[in-house]
């Protein structure tokens, strides 16, 4: 197995994160992964928004975990509150996918991108749709004009990067997901 | 620069191909990264069908350049007849990606993760939307029944894989896209 199937076959999805800010070096590194995504047409329907400010991240967490305990079903909130009660995790640094309209798919290889960039350099990472929650309906305005969202730009997705606390395992995959169609 | 680093930066979309089917061990690795991805709350809402019969990719083809051809907009039939007339490039294998409904950012990391594993691997690829043009709609249906697609199941993307003829570059990464938000 080379280099990048083994970084890919032992990535997992970091839900706890402790100390600070990985190397400045390592997030542009990451950065520069992102934006070497391919995409539809060549087009590169995205922004990426790091945000290094644990502030303003910690104030974005505490916006959306007081929206989703004000929902009906409260099931998100109750299992964000079993895993720490952080909806980022305490994760020092969000990669913010902004998006043009209709460009998902786009999005998920760019997520991806960094997902891999970050495990390669050791680093924990999570693609994290839930900053959608803070971001969106009139109380996350003012968030998105910090962040500058630009006209007609949505968001995304995110990726939080930072140090792993623990060590966590990658999902068993379902090989049953896979067939061939071969000529017989 | 570390490996996945490397075949990230240097990862191109190839819209050539030459020979025959790659090692099926390749393929195998391919398929096995692609059920790695990480997806929203672990669903996995993909399947993955390896189409190595190429028959079947150029009746496909065929069909793809024959409903191009006849619409009105004419610039993507007269794109692809600049580039040798062949909707896949004379590809020998199809992943071919089939999604749930509303999970494009889950299939986008899924064709990134197939990229990547191809690209480590030193097979050309190319991440193929084109493939939904002669599978859907009513035209769609005799392919759609052969490949089996299951109720409900929708065409996500393809990625198409094989040998590269002759050698690509990959883009320009365009670093204004990337724009910090730090603590001040």
């Amino acid at each position: 197995m080379n280099e990048t199937l083994r970084v890919i076959a032992e990535r997992y999805s970091c839900r706890a994160y402790e100390g600070g800010l990985p190397e400045r070096e390592k997030i542009e590194a990451i950065a520069k992964a992102a934006v070497q995504s391919p995409s539809g047409m060549n087009r590169q329907p995205w922004q990426i928004v790091i945000i290094t400010d644990k502030g303003f991240i910690d104030e974005m967490d505490a916006e959306g975990m007081r929206i989703l305990s004000g929902m009906e079903d409260r099931s998100t909130y109750e299992r964000f509150m079993g895993r720490g009660g952080k909806l980022f995790y305490n994760a020092p640094c969000m990669f913010l996918i902004l998006k043009q309209p209709g460009t998902d798919l786009d999005c998920g290889i760019v997520s991806e991108n960094i997902s891999l960039a970050a495990a390669s350099l050791g680093l924990g990472h999570v693609i994290c749709g839930m900053a959608g929650v803070p971001l969106s309906g009139d109380t996350g305005k003012s968030f998105r004009q910090r962040i500058g969202f630009p006209e007609g730009w949505e968001f995304g997705t995110s990726v939080l990067v930072g140090f792993a606390k623990g060590v966590g395992a990658p999902h068993a995959p379902d090989m049953a997901k896979i067939r061939y169609l071969e000529k017989v």
